[in-house]
């Protein structure tokens, strides 16, 4: 069977090179485009893209010519999108127009009534919005997204908590600096040092979480009843973002049972080449999940859990850029395949 | 008038370091005994002690002969403790049984009925257990502990918040590698990394505060009513815990009211020598207190806050080695001497 | 073809766990044997091996059972040693005595006259001092040892250089906290820090390299005749040994000539399974090689070079517990094994 | 006796912060002017400076009025400059034209034939190329310069080892972050990292150091005939600059003997308010000096050296924006202070 064909708008990025990583030798997909600014269109992937992730650059991609992010550049079915947000903002709907599946991991379109919001593990239904999306657009394509790096840790876990009756939920993030982008923060600013502060995540984990959450009735989503309030911390680790989440739940399960839960958990995805053998992991040790030793568990797609206390308190882990990020948008893909949408 | 003698248990070690650069120079106080392990007894000071503060070591002390722990070598009214829990369980009383007054900054009695767990800004008025003390004990000295370092930071921000009636505490902590000793943590566990455990510290944080907070009567402190949940996680920080606090307030007052009440915040302690100008110091920039930029505000006494929004959160910051220990050992005496205690 | 069996003495430290992750999955090799101290003896390696290599421990491991470092509780025809130099010193030879090949990672034996100190690429005709070793010692089994971690990375980049003319060498290195051992450094000496001192390190660069480039006779070792001084340096990187070399060259070649004969370093092991496609990777940008991003390349088996100029002067890198340590006995061994040793 | 007014330009950025530090409380100078870009001009430094020394802002610039870097609006007799050097190129002689001494951190005049390029210890007699200056370019006032930070540490200590005859020096350098500028570094840039490259600051190290060791014939500089080859790397280190360095001596001294010179090393200038007590501190443990212990010894204004060892091979520290940079423009100020210059 012929591969489905990808393209990468915004390739060259932290994310962007993250989306390589992810596609590279998909069993379903192959990269037919790599799409970035006028500077690097033109050239090969390999000579502008400023390769940070630790690996060879894979051979697959090095030699194809950037083009620039235009529909008319790019032959795919599908495009991921690693594009900023005000970016995206235009980009994307342009491409949903010309037909072409967009699988956004931006924020511009996130919050739209009818624009999924989507972990597959989570809440593989909303999907569905995109037959309401084209109607009204009249779009040919559509867009789909997936949540912020720090809302999805935090989502995935709080899924097979959802039977103990969600009340509220605070969490306490320690984000990796990798989620700012490789030019997002100077040096000066993070070393030996906390920034208390993320713009605009506190929010984003605060609304996201509850459309996510919320109930879809084949037109609309309600969004969840229950009260998230987030409060977000840069700390100087290079990837894996850390939470310390507090659960008020109203059956006050014990801790056991709450372990039980997180053990048990099984989305019925493991056909999915992206979706790893556990997506909840859960440690027992005292002092686990630390982001150096479990970000990169599944391939990074697993989030790690651990610290299961009364409150209930845990604490959540997962590889920003990965979990949190491009891997998030190519199960995206890989759940839209199987529902028949690609 | 002829300064106090003071002496240090524990000298040589990291918080043992930070008691003489608090009390180089003190005013009122002058080190007249270094105490520490028979490894050192006999030496000059500046022979044994690894001096790790990065400034120099102060001529006062270089060549002061280290004893051994034992009231009986020791000429001074006053001792400061810097002993791990395990050897303060039993040095400590042995001092104060032989007259010494000894300032603890120690666990090992802190939760003791009968022994004061002091903040000068906090809970003055819980000195005055030390006449209970006396009488149960039989003792010519007393012991009097600070709390923890994490309990302190947070304690002093929540004590103008009483007044809008406090009904619960959730509090994440990142704390400085510091606060585990020179020797505590080995660089491959916590370089690029967090550590989402620190053994003992959410126990000392939920129970400590209840005490300081606790009502006197003359005999007994009755524990605080309110509940303290805390999360506490190790950070790739030296200096400096930073903690973000969820106060859930009866009165429910807006975020302005709160930060008025922080910088109203006025403990009338100003004219003891270690009390810093503001014991609280309120930081409006939207990414501010950060530990590297604001750990030595006030020479490290002054606890910073920010980012004070709804519900009621906030960001709270101290030095763990001064406001967090040496210091607050020394403000405790500096306010024993002050009700003539001393 | 069965595979060859093999141990790991030393199994659950850091090498240990990198010579588990070099031998999973080995063409050629079959971990048969685990060894380690009193207190894992007994157990399932997955339960008292603190696995901290950010990976998930191999399944193939994961349950065999720790055995005490003994000759006769060890079914292998190769023992790799990630054992400390003082208990190498006695442990290694008493299974040399049983008939063991024994490829060592330890410094107790480097320097003896008989036994090699082989890195294939460099001077793999001294495999043949084994020859002399057993005839020696009256063995059936042999040792044969691999460099220093900062040996290594220095050695390989000198082979090509040597048909210039090798007068003296000058190298500063900047090492990796995991050489000292997971427990080796503590957080507070080295964050935010430069430690300008490794315990006999200078020492072990200084001598080492002379012995791997002497000229092997048949019977003995004739040191090399150039001079090599260093001065080595402890930097915050998790991983990967960074190397600023000055090589004082006869012909006074152009860094173009250098460059070239980097680039044509081809020692034709490409057949044996751990030697990576380019043992020489040589960077052009003017920033490389960098621990972060060049330490994994060729499974952390390539030594990166890069900003050759004048003087000779160039950077060398590469990882120092896989190329500088598991990764070097293993190719060793797969050496040893193809001339028929084993 | 009235204080000597001095200005500062470029009094927002990482170098301005330390020359407000340096200036603070002088007992000579007193800060009449702050000037940065057009964008600060008008308001009070208070709310420009960015402040991230991790001290409070002197409380005697914080309500100064900030000014556009203008010779006409700034009263003083001397003018600190912590500029850029493209900017430096046009804007300091505009300052000397108009009758300021300007004494410069930048990199724009240093090599400048009729340019004095000072280091009090160093080449005090350097500074008489002020006459000839002068004359050369009919300025009522004049360009003072002192050297790059990486050059600085390394030329104070070769001071005292001129005596031995100077042949030829190699040095490594492992620089901290804050060198270049607040925003000079990304985080993902040097986090886990090291960088072997800093543009332009080999050159620096190897042209400057031959120039400040030139010999003045009263008209001009002829440079020191000996050659200097330097190895840059930047390291996750805050503050200081640690250096490996080779000399090689006519006389070959003993480590001993090179120990003794350091320990002398007395160049008269203790009456200089910025001169530290110690200007070079040898430190004895094999281990040091390292930046975060000793890069604030004699208030950032001392040079500590260590591992002094045959070859002659030793390691030196300073701190980089303090002794490095505005310090040595202060000091420098002090000098020509005290020549009548000012």
């Amino acid at each position: 069977m012929a591969k489905i064909k990808v393209g990468i708008l915004g390739a060259t990025g932290n994310v962007g090179q993250r989306f390589i990583q992810a596609l590279d030798n998909h069993p379903w997909f192959e990269i037919s485009a790599l799409a970035a600014s006028e500077r690097s269109a033109g050239k090969k992937y390999g000579e502008v893209a400023d390769w940070k992730i630790g690996t060879e650059i894979p051979e697959t991609v090095e030699d194809i010519e950037v083009v620039t992010i235009d529909p008319k550049k790019i032959d795919a079915d599908i495009v991921f999108s690693a594009l900023p947000a005000d970016l995206a903002m235009t980009v994307e709907p342009a491409f949903a127009k010309e037909g072409f599946v967009v699988a956004s991991n931006a924020s511009a379109f996130r919050m739209e009534e009818d624009i999924p919001l989507t972990i597959p593990e989570v809440n593989p239904d909303h999907l569905e919005l995109i037959d309401v999306q084209k109607k009204n657009r009249n779009w040919d394509g559509c867009i789909i997204t997936n949540p912020n790096c720090s809302t999805i840790m935090m989502a995935v876990t709080l899924k097979p908590l959802l039977q103990f009756g969600m009340e509220s939920i605070n969490v306490a993030t320690m984000q990796a600096i990798s989620g700012a982008g490789y030019n997002g923060i100077y040096a000066m600013s993070i070393y030996d040092n906390v920034v208390p502060y993320i713009g605009g995540e506190e929010e984003k984990i605060e609304t996201e979480t509850l459309k996510i959450f919320g109930e879809f009735d084949g037109g609309k989503i309600k969004n969840a009843p229950f009260k998230v309030s987030a409060s977000c911390n840069r700390v100087p680790v290079i990837d894996g973002h850390t939470e310390a989440v507090w659960a008020t739940l109203k059956d006050d399960p014990k801790p056991e049972t709450v372990r039980d839960a997180f053990l048990k958990f099984d989305p019925g995805l493991s056909h999915l080449p992206t979706e790893p053998k556990h997506p909840i992991i859960v440690r027992d040790e005292p002092d686990r999940p630390q982001p150096r030793l479990d970000r990169d568990m599944g391939n990074g797609m697993s989030v790690s859990v651990g610290r299961i206390r009364e409150g209930i308190r845990y604490v959540a882990l997962g590889h920003n850029t990965i979990r949190g990020a491009a891997g998030a948008s190519v199960l995206n893909a890989e759940l839209l395949k199987e529902k028949g949408y690609l």
